[in-house]
C-alpha cells in the first residue's frame, strides 16, 4: 500500500514538473518566433557559442545541445548563411575547423538573451525569493536523486 | 540591481528545472527503448488512448499530445500496423472515425505503464514525503505564475 502511494505521488510530481517545463519552453518558442522570427534550436546554438568565445568544434557543439547531430549541422549551416556564425580554422589545430559567433551574431544574441531573461523573469514573477530558493534546493535534491538511482 | 538579481535567479531556476525534466525524460526514453523497443511518442499516444476508453478522433489526439499533427498520423499508422490500436467508425457519428486501443494494445500499455511508474518512482526515491509535497506545491505556484503573467 505504501509503495503504491509512493508510485502515484512520484508520477503526479513528474507530470506536474513536465507540464511546467513544457509551458515555459513553449512560451519561449512563441516569443522567439514573435520577436526575432527565430527558433529554439537556433537560439540554443547561438547561446552555446556565446558562452565559449574561443569557438567550438561541431562535435563539441552537438554534445552540448538538446538537438541531434544531424540537426545541429542543418541549424549551423543556416546560421552561417545568415552570417550570424562563421566556420574558421582552429588556431590550436590548423587541420580542424571551429564555429564562432560573428560580431553581428554576438550583438543579435545579446539582444535575444536580454529578452529571454525578461520572458523567464515574468513567468517566475509570482514566486517569492524564499519560494525560489526552496524550489532551487528541491530541484537540486531531485537531480541528485536521479543520479543516485540508476536503473 | 534588485531587478537584475531577480532576472538571474529566475534564469538559474529555469535552467535547473529544464535540466531535471530533460534528465527524467531521457531516462524514460532509454528505458522504453531498452525494455519495450519503443519510443516516447508511441508511449504517449498509447497513454492518451488508455485514458479515453471511448476512443478519440485524430484531431483530439493531436491536441492532447506533445508531438505535431503530422507526426501523430505517422505514429498512429505504425501502431495500427502493429495491431496495438485500431481505427473504427465513431458510434456517435457514423461519418467520423475514432482511434482506440486493441485488447492487445491495452495489455501492452498496462505493462509499459507499470514499468514507467517503477522508473519514475526510482528517480524520485530520495525525496521525502514532505519534500514531494513542497515540490508539488511550488510547481503549482509556478504554473499559476506562468498563467498569471502572459507577455
Amino acid at each position: 500500500m505504501r509503495a503504491h502511494a509512493r508510485g502515484k505521488r512520484s508520477l503526479r510530481l513528474w507530470l506536474r514538473l513536465l507540464r511546467c517545463s513544457s509551458q515555459v519552453e513553449k512560451r519561449i518558442r512563441v516569443q522567439l518566433q514573435r520577436e526575432f522570427s527565430t527558433t529554439l534550436p537556433r537560439f540554443d546554438l547561438l547561446a552555446a557559442l556565446y558562452r565559449r568565445a574561443e569557438g567550438v568544434t561541431m562535435s563539441e557543439l552537438s554534445a552540448s545541445l538538446r538537438v541531434s547531430n544531424g540537426n545541429v549541422t542543418v541549424v549551423a549551416t543556416r546560421l552561417i548563411q545568415d552570417e550570424l556564425i562563421a566556420k574558421i580554422t582552429d588556431p590550436r589545430d590548423r587541420r580542424a575547423s571551429i564555429l564562432c559567433l560573428t560580431p553581428r551574431g554576438r550583438r543579435m544574441f545579446a539582444r535575444m538573451a536580454h529578452e529571454h531573461e525578461v520572458w523567464v523573469t515574468a513567468m517566475f514573477d509570482d514566486l517569492t525569493v524564499n519560494q525560489c530558493a526552496d524550489l532551487m534546493e528541491l530541484l537540486g535534491t531531485l537531480r541528485q536523486s536521479i543520479e543516485a538511482n540508476p536503473l
